[in-house]
């Protein structure tokens, strides 16, 4: 049994761990680190946890075998100077402070994206996981960036209010956000660069996307659809993808219609071709606290320690 | 006081336009048409009108001023075929079946999208009313158009569940449609044509709208997305807008961010413009049953009765 | 013309007001009063109001005819102490300082059940508007009442978001409050005294009233059941409610099932009884900004002003 | 491994069975049992089992340890009347045809809540698994039934829409009942006798359960208030439940605040009790699907077979 500590896991992100690893067999929970909640019981901040795990949060942290950081921006590089972490633990920060440049002290955050860098991914002490629009617009573009076919790509992504956090805002009050749609950080999301380093790396040619984020009416998940132009053939395009996620445990690629509930509640993500012309539209969907952070998160975890990628994610979907 | 008839009033956009008549003051409904609920009172199938209307449905339509037709794609011509509507009638279709062709009979539907046809709707004798999703995103559109701006959007679209009438199917079964976001008619709706029409004839040139709808879990609204490229400057264009729309009382472009409650339950429609190098995004929000049916029905009675063109609309948003 | 202010137009009550006196023939709005937000327009805090409603919140009273005061618990009192009010100006009272004791001054507050008080409230100058669940609750007991039928009662009630106003707080937040049911105030909701206090003087002796309140997760509106026992047929209960309720504009007792959304965005409140051995329960549902809250206070100002009951009141419900 | 066989595994309670047993260690899926969907593949009905299980419905039936019957009413009796099951197969039927009357041929079937049965429960072969709204009410007050204080109980529950069943319904459809509450059943809940037929043994006297069934605007789960006399103090009450539950590893006895989502997508329940004078409430929360259905079964089964009682049931909550 590793050791595994939480840092901020009085969050939505790092709470969402404490359920996935509470049921973990390779790991075994030594502490959940909040300064803000010291002192308090995690199942009194989530009840939902009540059989699940009676651990108190912590100021003050262990040395593990295995770290999470589950930080607000920036924070990750504060903690990790202010506290003197082994070489030989595994550190994977769920936030966005090492994802586009992985240099930080004696460490080289890789990027925990498995669809791509599975192989880098053995053995290695840092991972930087992905953000969930990331990972969600990415998991849908990769095998054509793998044929150099991106160019401009329009792609439009609803994600569900546990994507804004816990904290108490206009947009994530009931009253408001109940029955509402609307649009922010058009053009301006923060993971567009995130996503685009990876995708031109592999398309081999710039390449334009023009985001535009939307805030939707559900507490979990995230379903984009990207529209660009191309001249293969919708059977062609299909079998790309299917070549490409031929060995992804979590990736799926459907004939069929997909709708965000197929994977809420899972690490999953569904991916749907559409073509019209020479119009290609790639729906994607995830659970955006799992595939789009805790989960992948876990799922880096056991690529790292060389044991079999979905240990402890067969996760029942919530399916209705 | 005029007389009005309103043909499927047991349907969705048939009832609605018997909750915004019934305060009409102009007007006094004389009978409403249903074949499948002939005999029945159209309080019992919607209670809501339990105080507003104690009408019974009729399989016996009479003469009357003005008809609304709101019956299922080629429902209409069958029942301007069945029935003999006299000439002076002002009929208004609310179905596609004369949108991209005019011509029926001796009659001539102008197509009654009061912002480009105002002009041309005083007086008319019949009027084809806007498909929902192709209000939102022609007003999003039209003063680009005007100037001949358009080549290649790309729009996505989310519509709530009473945009797909009141069969019951398993995409609009609550089990299902709660917190789910889904995609349908990718490139293939039938509103494309529609848009099309209007547009390319403002803009004097080919325009290629890539349209991908979303169903949302929500009763009533559409929000919608469109981007493009321009050089014009934001501060350009949002003057072009506020120009094209000065005198259109239910159209507001909005510098602020926009969300789809500040619409529901009126028939106004929101437009937000925001723009990043040469790209641009236009949102838009409408009630679809409202400014996408039986409001913009009501405008268009009021407009081609030579009434003032609010008469009966000033209804009180749902807000929350 | 009448004039009227709205003291606390900033909250959800407040700003409902204007919404529905903004459409009513017989007012004016002369000021919009807040302390917190004044300088603002009132439509940059609810963009709803974009086309109804242009006006700047003060925090400068004027001289009006009628006032409404829409302000938390208690700050009643501070601020007619604060500011002095003409005998003459017809004020009402949203919150509950006076609900139970009505008299302050010079005034006496008279209570706003229309259903109960309309004769009382002719002519008056001082309004003290029920509470919501109080609304919704009294409603469906009254006619037993009247018979001196009350004795135990039980009764369970679900309410809206809007309920809780809008503070940003861990039960309105959309993440939790989603799909979720949770009990509050069990046996201690502070509107048991004030509904009580009617009941008990219709009813001619003691009542007991266990009511357990439930947070819905939807915006708008309450559902009650109320359970207890008696030996009278369920037609004469039927009956008796008819003869009850004959002249009132707003109440609808129905044979056939009800549910909340009959009523929503409307002044409405509907009601169900049914039976089974001697245990008879009535079921009632409102609108809790508007017959609970700002539509009553409207449908009193009417009242006491000599009008028309429903002047202003006809809204299109949302149905939908 | 034991085989086992699922009948009806193409409804909501047949395919959240597959979602549970799909991961469990000890049973593999011998065959899934639908008439009307024979040769379909479950992935195709429900795609979120897309990873999990890629087995194809069948109409006929094979030999397996453990048969799950998740049919209609009145169904399992006829399917057990056409099938012969062989004597040493554990039978457990999810319907209500053996809960009030457990001999059925030359079986007898045991009524399944662990909470009062369990020691009656190993090594049985016939197991009658409870209704939904039966286990939420029945665990609310089976340690007061234990000591005789029921005599009139007051309950008020609230059930999401898989509780209504796949099937098309007008209370089913998202339009109507999204942001909607309305009652059902009220008095004349078939549960109620299912509740009593217990509750009266262990009460050792007349109960009397006025039950108010609400529908409620979420898919999953339960939440139920039951309002009693009694003289006994909260804290000796809340003692009296925690030893009879001390044992029991899904059922909590919570002295915070209890809400729905706490136990969605768990085969938890949760209980609170609040006081005030002379009257209790009770107030307790389940996931229809597991608790109240499926996750039951397996735990019964698991009871049965001398297995862990929560094996394969250590489900990750949905929680957000």
């Amino acid at each position: 049994m590793k050791t595994v500590g939480i840092v901020g896991a009085n969050g939505y992100t790092g709470s969402e761990l404490v359920r996935v690893l509470a049921f973990h067999p390779n790991v075994t929970l030594s502490f959940l680190y909040s300064r803000s909640n010291s002192g308090t019981k995690i199942s009194d901040l989530y009840p939902d946890l009540g059989t699940v795990c009676e651990m108190v949060l912590t100021d003050t942290p262990e040395e593990v075998d295995i770290l999470f950081l589950c930080l607000p921006h920036k924070e990750s590089q504060n903690w990790l100077g202010q506290y003197s972490v082994k070489e030989e633990t595994l550190v994977i920060d769920l936030g966005n402070d090492f994802r586009l440049e992985g240099n930080f002290g004696n460490r080289n955050f890789i990027y925990g994206l498995p669809e791509i860098n599975k192989k880098n991914l053995l053995g290695v002490k840092s991972i930087a996981n992905p953000g969930c629009f990331a990972t969600a617009i990415q998991l849908a573009l990769l095998p054509l960036a793998g044929k150099g076919l991106l160019k401009e790509v329009y792609t439009t992504g609803i994600t569900g209010s546990t994507g804004a956090g816990q904290s108490l805002q206009a947009t994530t009050h009931f009253t408001w956000r109940n029955d509402n749609i609307s649009a922010y950080k058009t053009l301006a999301h923060q993971h567009v660069d995130e996503i685009l380093l990876q995708l031109v790396e592999l398309n081999n040619s710039e390449v334009n996307l023009h985001f535009v984020p939307w805030r939707g009416d559900f507490a979990r998940g995230i379903f984009t659809s990207s529209t660009l132009k191309t001249e293969l053939e919708l059977s062609d395009i299909d079998q790309l993808y299917r070549n490409f996620y031929e060995d992804e445990p979590f990736v799926t690629v459907s004939s069929r219609a997909i709708d965000l509930k197929q994977v809420v509640n899972t690490n999953r993500c569904v991916i749907q071709i559409e073509k019209s012309g020479n119009v290609v539209v790639i729906h994607s969907a995830i659970d955006n606290l799992l595939k789009g952070a805790s989960g992948q998160a876990v799922q880096n975890m056991n690529i790292a320690m060389g044991w079999e990628e979905n240990l402890g994610l067969y996760l029942k979907p919530i399916a209705f």
